[in-house]
């Protein structure tokens, strides 16, 4: 007897690395609302925290007039706040810089859409209230391991500006398109933070604290920063906002196409604003056309575009898509190359062959 | 709760196309022995076949002296042969190419190794007789669809010269590891084709025929031919046998290591002999050294190797690893270029940086 089961034809996780496991979203053959948990990109620094959920509290403390204990109860008790956002791995399309760079070697998939929800920051430094002097709020995940460059023992942690920290959007959340975030995602608490690279979400909290000065935790200080030079450090900047960007999901690249119309489609994304345009070249960069954007869902999530695109001669096209942001962000056609590969945003490209 | 199966790390397919479907073995993240089946390279031409199993009977007919129809029952009844093969893609590799060439771009997952169990192909045609003049032997699959190069539909279908169909490791496989062929990989009927690359290996046996000359089905005349020139078809030769190979499998490419000894490993495999050494490099191929082989498993799977690399000085390492075999062939610095891109067997190359 035929199992209709067995013709499910369906897309994976693309796997760079398991310990830790850092995998991609198949985003080439992901329709564009949200990425369903299973598919959501795996990023981590360390193997998977053990915790013990059943005594979870999250301490508040620091620079606070009231340090706090909140209980998992209490935070789904305090009024919620729902964001749909992009999250995308700041070392997202490494493996397209030129010179090549070391590190995981995402190809365009470090990107997932999704709806988080959980209680602003803000409400509960409310509640903590802030001394004066506070600078950073530093949120640290029970993840943790060696750093062998340091030969010593550090959690995953990371601080926000107050401003940012502050913003009602930047929630910490405990549920993921509507149920509790999965494990692998940061299950209890997760940060999230719209229009930041995903570095600053940090998963499975264990502790916030309001500090007065620069946090400089090695994922701060050593990681996540631009570095423009091969050879030192000189004009390091840090990682913060997501560059406006954009992803072709069809045809493939190096597809081999007939003669005739094709839909060439894809995202765009940005970390300010909104995507304003996107337009597609099909002959090399030299003349370019606006795709169609799809409706925004939301605030902060990315928008789908489509193009019509007839190849009526044979032979092999170049196709690139350029976006531009409402705050006059636009894809440069180099990406700034910078030595550990974050914030890769240069036009995307594919090639095809028409015959 | 804690719940342990959370913390399951776990490599995917990596998925190349979804209509039809082609997917690869996450081979960087296998161990050396048989690759389950569900992480067994997928390679579709058309959408997956519609079968009744409930009829199933398979046509051997053409040039033979008694044309037969033979149940699935009788064919698990006959005298059974058990081999263990690579099966290998005519595509792995192909993304590698220098120039680049259209169509999957198959990294170096498109290779999967596995024991096939069923009835030489040899034993039914001693059942049916061969008449005078007997040439190739036709195999015919379920799955079919239209070409749009020809503007008509074709099943997928392939020949074997007579003495590769006689060779009594020639085999229509109906179990895989031990248990039934599954729907995805040719069940009820596969044929296997051992030391031939993949194409070769019909899935979901329609019909077998002998006839008197060579066969051109596109498949055969079109595709799965060496193209050695860009603009036209002048020397075009078949795709047959697996040449000599390897893959590192560890490090990763591009990955960052610290300084001390790492243990490089990989696999090699061949379709002529067997593997006799295999060396590597890391210098950038000035200077070879010899890995350790580990002891074949059967005459057609491939061998492991490793090699402990001391790693004491910082810097960037280009790594490759060169098999030869028992007939003399050694994987070459370049590979031999053609239009469609079958056949890669360039030395194996990553780099590192140690740090």
């Amino acid at each position: 007897m035929e199992d209709p089961k067995h013709h499910v034809v369906k897309p994976y996780l693309v796997t760079r690395s398991l310990q830790p496991e850092n995998q991609e979203t198949p985003i080439q053959f992901m329709e564009s609302d949200s990425i369903p948990k299973h598919l959501f990109y795996r990023r981590n620094h360390f193997s998977y925290p053990k915790l013990a959920y059943s005594n979870y509290f999250l301490p508040i403390n620091g620079l606070v007039t009231n340090p706090i204990l909140v209980s998992l109860q209490t935070i789904l008790q305090l009024p919620s706040r729902t964001v749909e956002i992009v999250l995308e791995c700041s070392g997202n399309k490494r493996s397209l810089f030129e010179p090549k760079v070391f590190g995981e070697q995402w190809k365009k998939g470090a990107i997932s859409l999704g709806v988080w929800k959980g209680v602003p920051l803000r409400s509960l430094l409310e509640v903590t209230g802030l001394k004066k002097g506070a600078k950073e709020v530093v949120v640290e995940g029970y993840d943790f391991g060696e750093r062998s460059d340091l030969d010593k023992v550090f959690s995953y942690a990371r601080s926000l500006p107050l401003e940012k920290a502050l913003h009602p959007d930047t929630i910490i959340a405990y549920e993921y398109n509507n149920q509790p975030i999965s494990f692998k995602h940061g299950h209890p608490l997760r940060l999230i933070v719209p229009q930041w690279y995903g570095m600053a979400s940090v998963k499975w909290i264990k502790q916030i604290s309001v500090i007065a000065s620069d946090f400089n935790g090695p994922f701060q200080s050593i990681d996540y920063q631009y570095y423009p030079n091969q050879d030192n450090d000189n004009g390091a900047y840090p990682v913060t906002t997501i560059h406006v960007n954009s992803t072709i999901q069809k045809p493939l690249d190096m597809a081999k196409l007939n003669t005739g119309t094709h839909v060439i489609k894809g995202i765009a994304w940005t970390g300010k604003g909104k995507i304003s345009k996107v337009e597609i070249s099909t002959d090399h960069g030299d003349t370019w056309v606006e795709g169609k954007l799809s409706q925004y869902s939301s605030n902060y999530s990315w928008v789908s575009w489509t193009y019509d695109w007839v190849a009526a001669k044979k032979g092999m096209y170049s196709i690139m898509s350029r976006a531009s942001d409402s705050h006059g962000r636009t894809q440069p056609m180099k990406p700034v190359w910078n030595r550990n590969g974050y914030g890769y945003n240069a036009v995307d490209r594919i090639k095809v062959k028409v015959e």
